[in-house]
Protein backbone atom coordinates (compact mmCIF):
# COMPACT_ATOMS: atom_id res chain seq x y z
CA UNK A 1 0.00 0.00 0.00
CA UNK A 2 0.96 3.75 -0.90
CA UNK A 3 2.55 5.61 1.90
CA UNK A 4 -0.60 8.03 1.66
CA UNK A 5 -4.46 7.98 2.32
CA UNK A 6 -5.25 9.96 -0.80
CA UNK A 7 -6.52 7.37 -3.07
CA UNK A 8 -4.68 7.39 -6.61
CA UNK A 9 -7.17 8.01 -9.39
CA UNK A 10 -5.72 6.92 -12.84
CA UNK A 11 -7.80 8.41 -15.93
CA UNK A 12 -7.78 6.63 -19.35
CA UNK A 13 -9.43 5.23 -22.13
CA UNK A 14 -11.94 3.11 -20.47
CA UNK A 15 -12.04 0.55 -23.71
CA UNK A 16 -8.39 0.09 -24.33
CA UNK A 17 -5.34 -1.37 -22.69
CA UNK A 18 -3.07 1.39 -24.54
CA UNK A 19 -0.44 3.37 -22.37
CA UNK A 20 -2.95 3.31 -19.60
CA UNK A 21 -1.99 -0.38 -19.32
CA UNK A 22 1.82 0.61 -17.92
CA UNK A 23 0.53 2.15 -15.05
CA UNK A 24 -2.50 0.00 -14.27
CA UNK A 25 0.51 -3.04 -14.09
CA UNK A 26 2.16 -1.32 -11.70
CA UNK A 27 -0.69 -0.85 -9.41
CA UNK A 28 -1.78 -4.33 -9.98
CA UNK A 29 1.65 -5.95 -9.22
CA UNK A 30 1.86 -4.29 -6.22
CA UNK A 31 -1.55 -4.48 -4.89
CA UNK A 32 -1.89 -0.33 -4.26
CA UNK A 33 -5.41 0.46 -4.36
CA UNK A 34 -6.14 2.68 -7.27
CA UNK A 35 -9.65 3.64 -9.09
CA UNK A 36 -9.18 3.18 -12.87
CA UNK A 37 -12.09 6.17 -12.70
CA UNK A 38 -12.98 6.14 -16.66
CA UNK A 39 -13.62 2.23 -16.28
CA UNK A 40 -16.24 2.89 -13.64
CA UNK A 41 -20.07 3.85 -14.05
CA UNK A 42 -21.26 6.55 -15.66
CA UNK A 43 -23.96 7.17 -12.97
CA UNK A 44 -21.44 6.87 -10.44
CA UNK A 45 -19.00 9.71 -11.59
CA UNK A 46 -17.26 7.52 -14.43
CA UNK A 47 -16.82 6.61 -17.82
CA UNK A 48 -15.47 8.83 -20.63
CA UNK A 49 -17.09 12.04 -19.59
CA UNK A 50 -15.06 12.07 -16.40
CA UNK A 51 -11.85 11.53 -18.39
CA UNK A 52 -13.24 14.53 -20.52
CA UNK A 53 -13.51 16.53 -17.59
CA UNK A 54 -9.62 16.31 -16.66
CA UNK A 55 -8.56 17.09 -20.11
CA UNK A 56 -10.72 20.27 -19.91
CA UNK A 57 -9.41 21.07 -16.48
CA UNK A 58 -10.32 24.55 -15.42
CA UNK A 59 -7.71 25.18 -13.44
CA UNK A 60 -4.33 24.08 -13.10
CA UNK A 61 -2.38 21.99 -15.58
CA UNK A 62 -4.26 20.52 -18.23
CA UNK A 63 -2.84 17.47 -19.48
CA UNK A 64 -2.22 17.31 -23.30
CA UNK A 65 -3.73 13.50 -23.36
CA UNK A 66 -4.08 10.19 -21.20
CA UNK A 67 -2.66 8.22 -19.20
CA UNK A 68 -3.34 10.99 -16.54
CA UNK A 69 -2.63 10.08 -12.39
CA UNK A 70 -4.45 12.51 -9.82
CA UNK A 71 -3.73 12.17 -5.87
CA UNK A 72 -5.27 15.33 -4.32
CA UNK A 73 -3.99 18.07 -6.08
CA UNK A 74 -0.91 16.67 -8.42
CA UNK A 75 -2.29 15.95 -11.42
CA UNK A 76 0.32 14.62 -13.83
CA UNK A 77 0.22 12.99 -17.66
CA UNK A 78 3.03 11.41 -19.42
CA UNK A 79 2.93 8.02 -18.95
CA UNK A 80 6.60 7.55 -18.38
CA UNK A 81 6.39 10.77 -15.67
CA UNK A 82 4.04 9.34 -14.03
CA UNK A 83 5.70 6.10 -13.48
CA UNK A 84 8.75 8.24 -12.38
CA UNK A 85 7.04 9.31 -10.10
CA UNK A 86 4.52 6.59 -8.65
CA UNK A 87 7.59 3.48 -8.65
CA UNK A 88 9.30 4.85 -5.90
CA UNK A 89 6.19 5.74 -3.66
CA UNK A 90 4.55 1.36 -4.40
CA UNK A 91 8.29 0.19 -4.08
CA UNK A 92 8.80 -0.20 -7.48
CA UNK A 93 11.37 1.52 -8.26
CA UNK A 94 14.84 0.35 -8.37
CA UNK A 95 16.67 1.56 -4.96
CA UNK A 96 19.90 3.36 -6.02
CA UNK A 97 19.72 6.32 -7.79
CA UNK A 98 21.50 5.57 -10.70
CA UNK A 99 19.21 2.59 -10.95
CA UNK A 100 16.39 4.60 -11.11
CA UNK A 101 17.94 7.15 -13.71
CA UNK A 102 18.43 3.97 -15.84
CA UNK A 103 15.02 2.58 -15.32
CA UNK A 104 13.48 6.38 -16.38
CA UNK A 105 15.60 5.94 -19.52
CA UNK A 106 14.36 2.86 -20.56
CA UNK A 107 10.81 3.54 -19.70
CA UNK A 108 11.46 6.39 -22.46
CA UNK A 109 12.79 3.96 -25.07
CA UNK A 110 9.95 1.99 -24.25
CA UNK A 111 8.04 4.88 -24.99
CA UNK A 112 9.87 5.50 -28.29
CA UNK A 113 8.76 1.81 -29.45
CA UNK A 114 5.34 2.37 -28.44
CA UNK A 115 4.89 5.34 -30.52
CA UNK A 116 6.66 3.62 -33.40
CA UNK A 117 4.25 0.09 -33.05
CA UNK A 118 1.29 2.48 -33.41
CA UNK A 119 2.81 3.98 -36.20
CA UNK A 120 2.46 1.03 -38.42
CA UNK A 121 -0.94 0.95 -38.70
CA UNK A 122 -1.34 4.79 -38.42
CA UNK A 123 1.85 6.28 -40.30
CA UNK A 124 0.00 8.99 -42.15
CA UNK A 125 -2.33 10.16 -39.31
CA UNK A 126 -3.59 9.42 -36.07
CA UNK A 127 -6.72 11.16 -36.70
CA UNK A 128 -7.52 9.18 -40.06
CA UNK A 129 -9.16 5.63 -39.72
CA UNK A 130 -6.31 2.37 -40.88
CA UNK A 131 -8.52 2.08 -43.80
CA UNK A 132 -7.49 5.17 -45.16
CA UNK A 133 -3.87 4.22 -44.55
CA UNK A 134 -3.76 0.91 -45.13
CA UNK A 135 -1.09 0.91 -48.03
CA UNK A 136 0.95 3.23 -46.21
CA UNK A 137 0.45 0.96 -43.32
CA UNK A 138 1.76 -2.02 -45.35
CA UNK A 139 5.02 -0.27 -46.50
CA UNK A 140 5.39 1.03 -42.72
CA UNK A 141 4.94 -1.92 -41.12
CA UNK A 142 7.30 -4.03 -43.20
CA UNK A 143 10.35 -1.49 -42.68
CA UNK A 144 9.40 -1.46 -38.65
CA UNK A 145 9.46 -5.50 -38.66
CA UNK A 146 12.76 -5.38 -40.73
CA UNK A 147 14.80 -2.61 -39.40
CA UNK A 148 13.17 -0.87 -36.40
CA UNK A 149 12.07 -4.21 -34.38
CA UNK A 150 14.87 -6.29 -34.23
CA UNK A 151 17.37 -2.84 -33.25
CA UNK A 152 14.50 -2.12 -30.17
CA UNK A 153 14.57 -5.73 -29.02
CA UNK A 154 17.84 -6.72 -29.27
CA UNK A 155 18.86 -3.34 -27.33
CA UNK A 156 16.52 -4.72 -24.86
CA UNK A 157 18.63 -8.14 -24.50
CA UNK A 158 21.61 -6.30 -24.46
CA UNK A 159 20.28 -4.27 -21.63
CA UNK A 160 19.28 -7.44 -19.92
CA UNK A 161 22.44 -9.51 -20.81
CA UNK A 162 24.99 -6.44 -19.24
CA UNK A 163 22.82 -5.84 -16.08
CA UNK A 164 25.41 -7.77 -14.24
CA UNK A 165 23.51 -6.59 -10.75
CA UNK A 166 20.74 -8.92 -11.86
CA UNK A 167 22.08 -11.96 -13.80
CA UNK A 168 20.17 -11.40 -16.72
CA UNK A 169 16.92 -11.25 -14.99
CA UNK A 170 16.07 -7.09 -14.81
CA UNK A 171 16.30 -4.24 -16.92
CA UNK A 172 17.50 -1.76 -13.93
CA UNK A 173 19.42 -2.93 -10.33
CA UNK A 174 18.82 -5.93 -8.47
CA UNK A 175 14.79 -6.48 -8.54
CA UNK A 176 11.77 -5.90 -10.06
CA UNK A 177 10.82 -2.41 -11.00
CA UNK A 178 8.35 -0.39 -13.21
CA UNK A 179 10.37 -0.66 -16.20
CA UNK A 180 10.16 -4.63 -15.94
CA UNK A 181 6.47 -4.65 -15.87
CA UNK A 182 6.35 -2.04 -19.23
CA UNK A 183 8.64 -4.38 -21.16
CA UNK A 184 6.09 -7.21 -20.10
CA UNK A 185 3.65 -5.32 -21.77
CA UNK A 186 5.45 -4.74 -24.94
CA UNK A 187 6.23 -7.98 -25.52
CA UNK A 188 3.08 -8.82 -25.35
CA UNK A 189 1.37 -6.91 -27.01
CA UNK A 190 3.29 -7.84 -29.98
CA UNK A 191 3.39 -11.09 -29.73
CA UNK A 192 -0.45 -10.20 -30.08
CA UNK A 193 -0.17 -7.65 -33.00
CA UNK A 194 2.73 -9.94 -35.06
CA UNK A 195 2.52 -13.24 -34.05
CA UNK A 196 4.66 -14.29 -37.06
CA UNK A 197 7.70 -11.67 -36.54
CA UNK A 198 7.59 -12.64 -32.90
CA UNK A 199 7.83 -16.50 -33.17
CA UNK A 200 11.01 -15.81 -35.30
CA UNK A 201 12.61 -13.63 -33.37
CA UNK A 202 12.00 -14.93 -29.59
CA UNK A 203 15.25 -17.37 -29.60
CA UNK A 204 17.25 -14.15 -30.25
CA UNK A 205 15.67 -12.43 -27.26
CA UNK A 206 15.66 -15.50 -24.58
CA UNK A 207 16.17 -13.51 -21.42
CA UNK A 208 13.51 -10.34 -22.87
CA UNK A 209 11.16 -13.54 -23.37
CA UNK A 210 12.23 -15.38 -19.91
CA UNK A 211 11.11 -11.66 -18.51
CA UNK A 212 8.05 -12.08 -20.10
CA UNK A 213 6.90 -15.04 -18.48
CA UNK A 214 8.28 -14.46 -15.48
CA UNK A 215 6.42 -11.38 -15.26
CA UNK A 216 2.99 -13.33 -16.63
CA UNK A 217 3.86 -15.54 -13.52
CA UNK A 218 4.18 -13.44 -11.04
CA UNK A 219 0.97 -14.13 -8.24
CA UNK A 220 -0.84 -10.39 -8.38
CA UNK A 221 0.05 -10.00 -12.22
CA UNK A 222 -1.40 -13.81 -12.99
CA UNK A 223 -4.59 -13.08 -11.06
CA UNK A 224 -5.01 -9.68 -12.71
CA UNK A 225 -4.70 -11.18 -15.91
CA UNK A 226 -7.31 -13.54 -15.74
CA UNK A 227 -9.86 -10.90 -14.11
CA UNK A 228 -11.84 -8.46 -15.82
CA UNK A 229 -9.86 -5.83 -14.63
CA UNK A 230 -7.52 -6.68 -17.67
CA UNK A 231 -9.05 -4.91 -20.68
CA UNK A 232 -8.60 -7.62 -24.11
CA UNK A 233 -6.38 -6.79 -26.65
CA UNK A 234 -8.67 -5.51 -29.49
CA UNK A 235 -8.29 -3.54 -33.29
CA UNK A 236 -8.98 -0.20 -31.69
CA UNK A 237 -5.75 -0.58 -29.05
CA UNK A 238 -2.36 0.20 -30.05
CA UNK A 239 -1.29 -3.60 -30.92
CA UNK A 240 -3.33 -4.25 -33.08
CA UNK A 241 -4.04 -7.95 -35.15
CA UNK A 242 -3.77 -7.28 -39.36
CA UNK A 243 -2.51 -10.47 -40.35
CA UNK A 244 -1.64 -8.68 -43.93
CA UNK A 245 0.88 -6.28 -41.66
CA UNK A 246 2.74 -9.35 -40.46
CA UNK A 247 4.95 -10.57 -42.74
CA UNK A 248 8.20 -9.68 -43.54
CA UNK A 249 11.08 -11.59 -42.77
CA UNK A 250 13.50 -10.09 -39.83
CA UNK A 251 16.74 -10.72 -38.29
CA UNK A 252 18.57 -9.55 -35.40
CA UNK A 253 21.81 -7.32 -35.66
CA UNK A 254 24.51 -8.86 -33.82
CA UNK A 255 24.86 -7.91 -30.64
CA UNK A 256 26.41 -4.78 -29.56
CA UNK A 257 25.10 -2.99 -33.22
CA UNK B 1 28.96 27.01 -13.20
CA UNK B 2 27.87 23.36 -12.27
CA UNK B 3 28.25 22.29 -8.58
CA UNK B 4 31.09 19.35 -10.36
CA UNK B 5 34.43 19.55 -11.52
CA UNK B 6 33.96 16.74 -13.91
CA UNK B 7 33.37 18.37 -17.45
CA UNK B 8 29.89 17.88 -18.76
CA UNK B 9 30.04 15.72 -22.25
CA UNK B 10 27.69 16.12 -24.64
CA UNK B 11 27.30 13.32 -27.71
CA UNK B 12 25.16 13.85 -30.37
CA UNK B 13 25.98 13.93 -34.29
CA UNK B 14 27.96 16.79 -35.52
CA UNK B 15 26.50 18.09 -38.78
CA UNK B 16 22.29 18.64 -37.38
CA UNK B 17 20.42 20.67 -34.32
CA UNK B 18 18.27 17.52 -33.72
CA UNK B 19 17.30 16.72 -30.34
CA UNK B 20 21.00 17.84 -29.16
CA UNK B 21 20.27 21.50 -29.63
CA UNK B 22 17.99 21.12 -26.89
CA UNK B 23 21.04 20.36 -24.91
CA UNK B 24 22.96 22.36 -26.22
CA UNK B 25 20.93 25.30 -25.19
CA UNK B 26 20.61 24.98 -21.85
CA UNK B 27 24.43 24.92 -21.79
CA UNK B 28 24.59 27.66 -23.46
CA UNK B 29 21.76 29.92 -21.42
CA UNK B 30 23.30 29.39 -18.28
CA UNK B 31 27.22 29.40 -19.89
CA UNK B 32 28.10 26.23 -18.35
CA UNK B 33 31.13 24.62 -20.02
CA UNK B 34 30.87 21.62 -21.85
CA UNK B 35 32.03 19.39 -24.54
CA UNK B 36 30.36 19.12 -27.73
CA UNK B 37 32.51 16.06 -28.20
CA UNK B 38 31.71 14.70 -31.73
CA UNK B 39 32.12 18.23 -33.02
CA UNK B 40 35.55 18.01 -32.09
CA UNK B 41 38.68 17.24 -34.60
CA UNK B 42 38.69 13.26 -34.50
CA UNK B 43 42.71 13.91 -34.29
CA UNK B 44 41.09 15.35 -30.81
CA UNK B 45 39.42 12.40 -30.16
CA UNK B 46 36.20 14.05 -31.70
CA UNK B 47 33.99 13.26 -34.94
CA UNK B 48 31.10 10.51 -35.65
CA UNK B 49 34.15 7.82 -33.83
CA UNK B 50 33.78 9.45 -30.84
CA UNK B 51 29.61 9.41 -30.86
CA UNK B 52 30.29 5.81 -31.94
CA UNK B 53 32.11 4.62 -29.19
CA UNK B 54 29.53 5.74 -26.34
CA UNK B 55 27.07 4.19 -28.87
CA UNK B 56 28.97 0.90 -28.48
CA UNK B 57 30.21 1.18 -25.08
CA UNK B 58 31.23 -2.36 -23.81
CA UNK B 59 30.28 -1.80 -20.10
CA UNK B 60 27.43 -0.33 -18.38
CA UNK B 61 24.16 0.91 -20.26
CA UNK B 62 24.77 1.27 -23.81
CA UNK B 63 22.19 3.99 -25.00
CA UNK B 64 19.65 3.39 -27.87
CA UNK B 65 20.13 6.45 -29.67
CA UNK B 66 22.15 9.80 -29.16
CA UNK B 67 22.28 12.11 -27.32
CA UNK B 68 23.89 11.19 -24.86
CA UNK B 69 25.18 12.84 -21.86
CA UNK B 70 28.11 11.88 -20.10
CA UNK B 71 29.33 12.64 -16.55
CA UNK B 72 31.84 11.10 -14.97
CA UNK B 73 30.87 7.79 -14.66
CA UNK B 74 27.50 8.55 -15.40
CA UNK B 75 26.15 8.10 -18.98
CA UNK B 76 22.90 9.60 -19.45
CA UNK B 77 20.37 9.15 -22.52
CA UNK B 78 16.58 10.41 -23.58
CA UNK B 79 16.45 13.94 -24.05
CA UNK B 80 14.00 14.62 -21.63
CA UNK B 81 15.45 12.29 -19.15
CA UNK B 82 18.80 14.05 -19.55
CA UNK B 83 17.21 17.71 -18.91
CA UNK B 84 15.32 16.58 -15.55
CA UNK B 85 18.61 15.82 -14.34
CA UNK B 86 21.15 18.49 -15.75
CA UNK B 87 18.87 21.50 -14.86
CA UNK B 88 18.77 21.40 -11.19
CA UNK B 89 22.77 21.60 -11.38
CA UNK B 90 22.73 24.47 -13.70
CA UNK B 91 19.80 26.64 -12.74
CA UNK B 92 17.77 25.88 -14.91
CA UNK B 93 15.08 24.23 -13.34
CA UNK B 94 11.60 25.27 -11.57
CA UNK B 95 12.25 25.52 -7.71
CA UNK B 96 8.95 24.11 -6.18
CA UNK B 97 9.16 20.26 -6.71
CA UNK B 98 5.44 20.38 -8.27
CA UNK B 99 6.92 22.82 -11.33
CA UNK B 100 9.04 20.81 -11.41
CA UNK B 101 7.26 18.13 -12.05
CA UNK B 102 5.43 19.97 -14.70
CA UNK B 103 8.17 21.14 -16.79
CA UNK B 104 9.48 17.55 -17.14
CA UNK B 105 5.57 16.74 -18.12
CA UNK B 106 5.88 19.25 -20.57
CA UNK B 107 9.29 18.65 -21.92
CA UNK B 108 7.90 15.03 -22.74
CA UNK B 109 5.43 16.56 -24.86
CA UNK B 110 7.64 18.84 -26.90
CA UNK B 111 8.97 15.36 -27.45
CA UNK B 112 5.75 14.16 -28.82
CA UNK B 113 5.83 17.16 -31.39
CA UNK B 114 9.01 16.85 -32.34
CA UNK B 115 8.89 12.96 -32.92
CA UNK B 116 5.47 14.26 -35.10
CA UNK B 117 7.32 17.20 -37.40
CA UNK B 118 9.70 14.49 -37.79
CA UNK B 119 7.24 11.98 -39.23
CA UNK B 120 6.28 14.38 -41.58
CA UNK B 121 8.87 13.84 -43.98
CA UNK B 122 9.57 10.19 -42.85
CA UNK B 123 6.16 8.76 -42.28
CA UNK B 124 7.24 5.06 -43.44
CA UNK B 125 10.48 4.72 -41.78
CA UNK B 126 13.57 6.12 -40.35
CA UNK B 127 15.97 4.33 -41.86
CA UNK B 128 14.41 5.07 -46.05
CA UNK B 129 15.39 8.41 -47.90
CA UNK B 130 12.93 10.99 -48.34
CA UNK B 131 12.44 10.55 -51.80
CA UNK B 132 11.54 6.92 -51.10
CA UNK B 133 8.23 8.52 -49.70
CA UNK B 134 7.89 12.06 -50.65
CA UNK B 135 4.22 10.75 -51.78
CA UNK B 136 3.15 9.45 -48.35
CA UNK B 137 5.04 12.92 -47.12
CA UNK B 138 2.63 14.75 -48.33
CA UNK B 139 -0.52 13.19 -47.11
CA UNK B 140 1.59 13.10 -43.65
CA UNK B 141 2.16 16.81 -43.84
CA UNK B 142 -0.99 17.78 -44.67
CA UNK B 143 -2.49 16.00 -41.57
CA UNK B 144 0.10 17.02 -39.34
CA UNK B 145 -0.47 21.04 -40.32
CA UNK B 146 -4.43 20.75 -40.24
CA UNK B 147 -5.04 18.41 -36.78
CA UNK B 148 -1.88 17.74 -35.14
CA UNK B 149 0.11 21.19 -35.15
CA UNK B 150 -2.30 23.46 -34.16
CA UNK B 151 -3.76 20.84 -30.97
CA UNK B 152 -0.01 20.87 -29.81
CA UNK B 153 0.58 24.98 -29.99
CA UNK B 154 -2.60 25.68 -28.98
CA UNK B 155 -1.90 23.55 -25.89
CA UNK B 156 1.35 25.18 -25.08
CA UNK B 157 -0.26 28.79 -25.69
CA UNK B 158 -3.00 27.60 -23.08
CA UNK B 159 -0.10 26.23 -20.66
CA UNK B 160 1.41 29.86 -20.63
CA UNK B 161 -2.28 31.66 -20.15
CA UNK B 162 -2.74 29.59 -17.25
CA UNK B 163 0.63 29.80 -15.79
CA UNK B 164 -0.37 32.11 -12.83
CA UNK B 165 2.96 32.38 -11.42
CA UNK B 166 5.10 33.90 -13.89
CA UNK B 167 1.62 36.11 -15.97
CA UNK B 168 1.80 34.45 -19.36
CA UNK B 169 5.85 34.45 -19.44
CA UNK B 170 6.85 31.07 -18.56
CA UNK B 171 5.74 27.27 -18.76
CA UNK B 172 6.39 26.42 -15.28
CA UNK B 173 7.05 28.39 -12.30
CA UNK B 174 7.89 31.50 -12.32
CA UNK B 175 11.22 31.38 -13.65
CA UNK B 176 13.22 30.85 -17.24
CA UNK B 177 13.49 26.79 -17.06
CA UNK B 178 14.59 24.13 -19.66
CA UNK B 179 11.31 23.47 -21.50
CA UNK B 180 11.20 26.98 -22.28
CA UNK B 181 14.23 27.09 -24.41
CA UNK B 182 12.89 23.57 -25.97
CA UNK B 183 9.85 25.54 -27.16
CA UNK B 184 11.88 28.56 -28.38
CA UNK B 185 13.78 25.68 -29.96
CA UNK B 186 10.54 24.62 -31.44
CA UNK B 187 8.92 27.61 -32.45
CA UNK B 188 11.83 28.54 -34.50
CA UNK B 189 12.59 25.02 -36.31
CA UNK B 190 8.56 24.92 -37.31
CA UNK B 191 9.29 27.92 -39.04
CA UNK B 192 11.83 27.22 -40.55
CA UNK B 193 10.51 24.19 -42.00
CA UNK B 194 7.16 25.41 -42.61
CA UNK B 195 6.87 29.39 -42.78
CA UNK B 196 3.64 29.35 -44.43
CA UNK B 197 1.55 27.37 -41.55
CA UNK B 198 3.43 29.11 -39.16
CA UNK B 199 2.31 32.63 -41.02
CA UNK B 200 -0.95 31.85 -40.37
CA UNK B 201 -0.64 30.09 -36.87
CA UNK B 202 1.65 33.09 -35.27
CA UNK B 203 -1.46 35.25 -34.22
CA UNK B 204 -3.23 32.69 -32.36
CA UNK B 205 -0.12 31.92 -30.00
CA UNK B 206 0.85 35.49 -29.25
CA UNK B 207 2.55 34.65 -25.76
CA UNK B 208 4.28 31.52 -27.84
CA UNK B 209 5.94 33.69 -30.05
CA UNK B 210 6.78 36.42 -27.25
CA UNK B 211 8.20 33.60 -25.21
CA UNK B 212 10.36 33.11 -28.54
CA UNK B 213 11.58 36.32 -29.45
CA UNK B 214 12.56 36.68 -25.31
CA UNK B 215 14.40 33.48 -25.55
CA UNK B 216 15.76 35.01 -29.02
CA UNK B 217 16.91 38.02 -26.91
CA UNK B 218 18.33 36.76 -24.06
CA UNK B 219 22.34 37.56 -24.10
CA UNK B 220 24.00 34.58 -24.11
CA UNK B 221 21.60 32.80 -26.05
CA UNK B 222 21.56 35.38 -29.07
CA UNK B 223 25.84 35.57 -28.45
CA UNK B 224 25.30 31.26 -29.42
CA UNK B 225 22.84 31.78 -31.90
CA UNK B 226 25.23 33.88 -33.87
CA UNK B 227 28.69 31.60 -33.30
CA UNK B 228 29.40 28.97 -34.98
CA UNK B 229 29.05 26.82 -32.38
CA UNK B 230 25.13 26.72 -33.99
CA UNK B 231 24.62 24.21 -36.32
CA UNK B 232 22.63 26.00 -39.15
CA UNK B 233 19.13 24.52 -40.26
CA UNK B 234 19.02 21.88 -43.19
CA UNK B 235 17.49 19.17 -44.78
CA UNK B 236 19.80 16.33 -42.98
CA UNK B 237 17.74 17.76 -39.60
CA UNK B 238 14.21 17.33 -37.47
CA UNK B 239 12.87 20.17 -39.55
CA UNK B 240 13.25 20.13 -42.70
CA UNK B 241 12.09 22.96 -45.45
CA UNK B 242 10.24 21.27 -48.27
CA UNK B 243 8.21 23.63 -50.25
CA UNK B 244 5.63 20.84 -50.68
CA UNK B 245 4.96 19.92 -47.42
CA UNK B 246 3.88 23.69 -46.51
CA UNK B 247 1.24 24.31 -48.09
CA UNK B 248 -2.17 23.32 -46.02
CA UNK B 249 -5.13 25.47 -44.24
CA UNK B 250 -4.94 25.48 -40.50
CA UNK B 251 -6.16 26.83 -37.69
CA UNK B 252 -6.63 26.53 -34.27
CA UNK B 253 -9.15 24.78 -32.19
CA UNK B 254 -10.85 27.13 -29.22
CA UNK B 255 -8.95 27.32 -26.46
CA UNK B 256 -9.62 24.49 -23.92
CA UNK B 257 -10.22 22.03 -26.48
Amino acid sequence: MAQTDVPYELYYWPGIQGRGELIRLAFEETRTPYVDVARRPSQEGGGVAALERVLSAAGGIRPFAPPILKVGDLVLAQTAAILAWLAPRIGLAPEKEGDRLAAHQHQLTVADLYTEVHDTHHPIGVELYYEDQRAEARRSAEHFLSERLPKFLGYFEDLLRRNSRSTGQYLAGDRLSYVDLSLFQMLTGLTYAFPRAMRRLAPQIPLSMALRDHVAARRHIAVYLASPRRVPFSEDDIFRHYDELDDAAIELPPAGE
